[in-house]
Order: C-alpha cells, then structure tokens, then sequence
C-alpha cells in the first residue's frame, strides 16, 4: 500500500512525546514540558503586533517570490553580514517555511538517490527521518562525552566514502546543546572542502549562544566558502514564532537556484506573513534577542547545577538550549524512563533512543523552554520515580 | 556538486513568466496576467479580519499538531461530509502548506524511488516536477481534443504497469479547465481499485465548479474508499490567500499517519494562522464562494466567446479557472509565442511546453485572474502579434 521508505519510519517522536501528557493525573503539580525545542515565553510584543498587521494586508495573502521576499532576504543577508563580520548577498539567501524544510531541501539539493549524507551521533530525529524518506543513505559520527560530545575530525575524515555528498552539523547541538568552537568549524570546513563534500551546517540555535561567545564562526569570510558551506537558520526559536514557520538557507547563487526547484514543488513559498513581519525586527529587536541569551544562560547555569545536585543524574553535555542527560535507570530503555517521568512525576523529556542508536541511558532536557523555578522543581519531582 | 534530479529540472515556470513582465513596455496598457492561478479579486472582508486576528494570537505563534487543528480538521470533514453527501472523519483529513505539498507528501507516501505514478498529460507542471525531484518515474496518459481533454479509462488501464503505484488526475483540470464527470470519476476509480493502484484526485479548483454542477462525485461515498481514494483541495485559490499557503489531503486514517511522518519531516505543521482564520469560514463563507463561482462560470463563458472571435486562435477546452488555447503560430514553439505576447501586447500566459512533450501549439489562459473588461481586451491586444 505504502512507500516502504515512509511506512519504516516510526511516527513523529515530539508527536509520540506530547501524547503522554494524557497519562498523567496532575498530582505532582502543573505539567513541566521539557520535550519539544520552543522557547518558554513569549514573543516580543512588537513582534504580535507586527504579525497581525503583516496577516491584515493584501500583499500576505499573494503569492510571494518561491526565494522568499525581497525585503526579508535583504534585511537577512545583512544581519548575516553583521554577526558573521561578513558579506552576505541577498540572492544567496533562500527563505523557508521553517529549518526542517531547509534541511530536507538542501540534503534533496545535493545528494541523490543511493549517495550518502553524514551526520554526529546522536543526531537530530527529523534530520535522520528525512534522509531515510529521501532515500539518502546516512554515515554516522559519533560523539562521545571525552570530547565534550563533538565529533573528531579525523573520525569525520575516516567516515568520508565515495558517495558522501554532504556532512551534515548543529551547532548548538541537537541533542546535546554542545557548542561547536569557531576553530573546530573551521578545521571541519577545511576537511570537507578538501574532500569534496559539502557542509550542511544548521544553526536553528544560534541566537542562544552565551553571550561572551562573539562571532560563532568564521567560515562566511572563507574565500568561495559558496563551493563548501549551506547554511540553515530558523526564525521560530529566536523570535518565539514557530507556529508561523519561518526558516532560511545561506548558500552560493548555484545551490539557491536548486532549492527554488525544490520549495517550488513542496511550498511555492514561504507563508507570506511571517517574511512581512520578521523584515525589520532583525534589526528592530537586537537588544531583546540579548536579553533572551542571557535568560537562556541563567537556566543553562542553574539546569547544570540542579542535575549535579540529583544522586545518579549526570549531564553530559549542555551549552545552549538542551541539556543531554544520563539517567540512573542502567538497563531501562529510555523510552520506558522517559514515558515514567511523565506519567508519574508530570515531566515531558525527549528518550535518547530517538537520536540513535546507543542512545538507550540519555534524556534530551530542552531547559529554555522552562523558567528558573521550573527547572529549580526538578529534584523533588524527579525523586522516587 | 548537485543532485542530477534537481539539476536536471528546469526553474520554476511560473517565476520564468513572470520575468517575462520586465520585457513590456507598457505601451497597449496595463499588464494582463493570465499565467499564475491566483483569483483576481480581493479575500472576504471576513477573511482578512480573521487571518489580522489569529496572527494576533499566542496560540498562532506556537507548534500545532503535525496533522493540522482540530479546529480545521473538524470544520473541513464536515464540509466534505456536505458537498460531497457523506460522512468523513477528522482523522481522515490531512492538513498542509498548500496544496502542492499535499500532493508531494501524498506521491511519497504511495510511491518508492523506481516505481511509477500515472499523470494526464497536459500535465500540471509541478506535478511533473515534484515527480522527478524524489525519484518516482512518469507514466503518461495523453487527453485529446476529441475526448475534451479527458483521459479514456482505456488508455489508462492500458498504461497501469506492474511499478505504477498511482493515477494523479486533476479536475477541474490543470491547465485544460476541463471537468472530469462524476461517471467518469467512478469509472476511473473503480479500475484503480481494481488494479489495486491509488487514485490522487487533486481537487484544487472544485469551488469553481459552475453552479449546476451538482455534487462533483461520490467517490467519498464507496464504500472503503479509503483504501483507493487520496483527495487533495486548496483553500488557497477559494479563499483568495495563496500567501497563507494552506491545503488539505483526505485520505484514510492508515494514510494519514504516513502522511503525518513526510509532513513533520518537511513543514512539522502548516502555519497556525491561516489554520484558525479558515476554520470558521468554511461555513460562513459559503455564500460568497457561490457568488465566486457564478462570477468565474461567467468569465468563463465569454473567454470562450472572445476565444472564438479571435481568427487563427482556438479553444481546446475549458470548464474552470483555465482555458486552454490553441495559438495560430504554428510551427513556432509555445514559449516563443508566449514570451512575444508578454513582451509586445504585455499578456501573460503560460506556453504549453510547460505541460509536457507535445504541448508546442497550446497556451494556458488562467481567466479566473482577469476581470470581464480585462479579457474582452484580449483581440485587440493579441492582434497583430
């Protein structure tokens, strides 16, 4: 009946995730939701504001270019060239309907049937699911806690075969939160020029780097780094939108010539709306995205000292955004502790078993999308499972 | 450095005309574009207030479920449940970001790399396209003027091969305008169910049925029609909001939930907002869609009537939305003509290379764009080309 690549898959993990919620009775409190990646508060006002009055006008409800508005690609390739310290041309942006569609277009762009793309183990769940659906073979590198769960690169180099078409990174890391280092991109960007394989790197969690971290890297000053690096980015997390899904890819005038083919047939375009709202707040909400790093540092902070504090918890890994994290349930797939957590103490996490194979003792703990004293609740619902 | 099956299509078509506009001079008078399938007219007053207020709203800013609201999905089976007079569940129904991603989602679900899905020719070009990028090949099924533009169910039966997993058919037909008859719907259907090969029955413009059109079929009303039956429909064009980028599947559940895994995958849901604007319209529109239909059904009768008064230039077909024109330039391909009439009478159509092998003589006239007084202009602008 089905495409057997699709009927293989299993249903979508934050899917499967939510529909716990059902089995718990509230005694332990209010329902902390710590699974899907959504930033937990709210969108700047101006921002509300902006969307309502972008959704009112005639020109969101036309169709828009299939590369995505004019004015939001402009005003995106400049904030690029800002926090890049670099020159970014509009017409090497592409807009999306969120980073997923990004992600997939960008893998369908440069790998065909039966080549491969490369990922870090443990890996995003929809970055595998959508290589599986494409029919795109997956390498896996996997990372390990003596590395602070980033990938060697000779362990990338040692992967490369001949039909790797792509690596493909997250950084921050999904799972993990792990940061890659401006010189371990550059070192990976290196190889992979080398090589002959492109870089897909995905920075949906960019805007929560710690504020000290300054430039996240320097590869869109690398000399036809067009030839090597695909750049995606999502809208949702930073500016708290994700309902009106809205990502982007940087990439050569060559490869977003390939993606319009691509979002052509599965989008048109980009939903017209959220690219009228976002266009100046790139600019207009600099001091606010700040203040979230900073938020987002403070639960990181107290998110590592509250799992050093519980016997039999540690973490393995944080940085921005997630925190990956070892449970004490030795021997207990993790999809059972985590299907525990919330049924008995009302705690949404993501199971390890859904970003890989030998994930089966890990829990994805999203902290940004809890407050300080959610977070601080953690021990006291956590005891007794 | 590209996938070949990316590289290998050509750039989208509708942006390929629409470059065509720079070329018109401006000289016989306002632009007259007939190529993109937008209505001519504004949204609902009621729409844009609504799609103003959702965006407003927290909830339009958060993820929703992957299969769409319960709130759209409710309104929309009941509305099917009335045009269609019968009963369809929620679960039954797929929402999505438009219908050309329905349509991909549903040929991926169906069909794995190497097998085949059936398509009238003239085709709808992103159909094709969409095709090709995931590796799924085409079987060709050609209408003639002698059927008016309809498939013979023989020549379909002739063209299911032991890999053809589908038959997509589109009506009211893209690009012809043709409207395939609701016996001839049950013939197609019953020997798709025969042949034991799904029928993907792209409803996009069935809200610019004429009036006495009645039900438009009752394949809904088979029993274990979800077994054959993939529906996909557009709120888009009917609501006048292509920028919102909304459409829906029908199908049955065991569909929907693989449809659930490719959508996650490439979109995780359609935007919120357009979601939550439409919900109520459905119902409260429904005079307003009526008074759209007699408004196309009437542009439709005098394109037909200028058509025939133009010497050299013949209908083949029409019904719906689109005529399709024979042009009198024979001998000189389609996008030649096409771009001469963009360029010196600043008409803008699409040439039927666009539809697929053998479409040299033919022009796609999207009428629903234009108002009366724009296309009884038509004679005088393409006179003398």
């Amino acid at each position: 009946m089905f495409n057997p690549a699709i009927a293989s898959l299993t249903a979508p993990p934050v899917s499967v995730v939510l529909d716990w919620r059902a089995s718990y009775n509230g005694d332990k409190g209010a329902l902390i939701d710590m699974s899907q990646a959504v930033p937990g508060y709210a969108a700047h006002p101006d921002m509300m504001m902006a969307l309502a009055d972008a959704a009112a006008t005639v020109d969101a409800a036309r169709y828009g270019r299939v590369e995505g508005d004019d004015g939001l690609r402009t005003a995106y390739a400049a904030h690029l060239g800002e926090i890049y310290d670099s020159t970014v041309e509009m017409g090497e942006t592409h807009i999306t309907s969120g980073c997923n569609q990004a992600f997939v277009a960008s893998a369908l762009a440069v790998a065909g049937r039966g080549e491969e793309i490369l990922m870090t183990r443990p890996c995003y769940f929809n970055h595998e699911s959508a290589l599986g659906m494409l029919g795109i073979n997956i390498g896996y590198v996997d990372c390990h806690t003596e590395n602070g769960m980033r990938p060697l690169v000779a362990d990338i180099d040692a992967a490369i075969g001949p039909k790797t078409r792509a690596l493909a990174i997250v950084t921050p890391n999904n799972p993990c939160g792990t940061i890659y280092p401006a010189d371990l991109l550059d070192e990976i960007f290196t190889l992979c020029r080398k090589r002959g394989i492109w870089l897909i790197l995905d920075e949906t969690y960019r805007d929560f780097l710690p504020l000290n971290t300054g430039q996240p890297h320097r590869l869109l000053s690398h000399d036809g780094w067009q030839d090597t690096l695909i750049q995606l980015y999502s809208f949702s997390k930073s500016y708290c939108m994700p309902g009106h899904r809205l990502g982007a890819v940087t990439g050569g005038a060559a490869l977003i010539a390939e993606l319009a083919k691509i979002i052509d047939n599965i989008q048109i375009c980009a939903p017209r709306t959220p690219q009228i709202a976002v266009a100046p707040m790139l600019r207009q909400l600099t001091d606010w995205r700040q203040e979230n790093r900073a938020r987002i540092a403070a639960r990181s902070d107290l998110f590592a000292e509250i799992i050093a504090s519980m016997d039999g918890w540690t973490l393995l890994s944080t940085g921005a955004y997630f925190g990956y994290v070892k449970h004490p349930f030795a021997g207990t797939a993790s999809i059972e502790v985590a299907q525990d957590m919330a049924r008995k103490a009302g705690v949404l996490t993501i199971p390890g078993t859904f970003f890989g194979e030998g994930q089966e003792d890990y829990l994805r703990f999203a902290f940004a999308n809890a407050g300080r004293d959610v977070i601080a609740e953690l021990p006291d619902r956590l005891a007794g499972l």
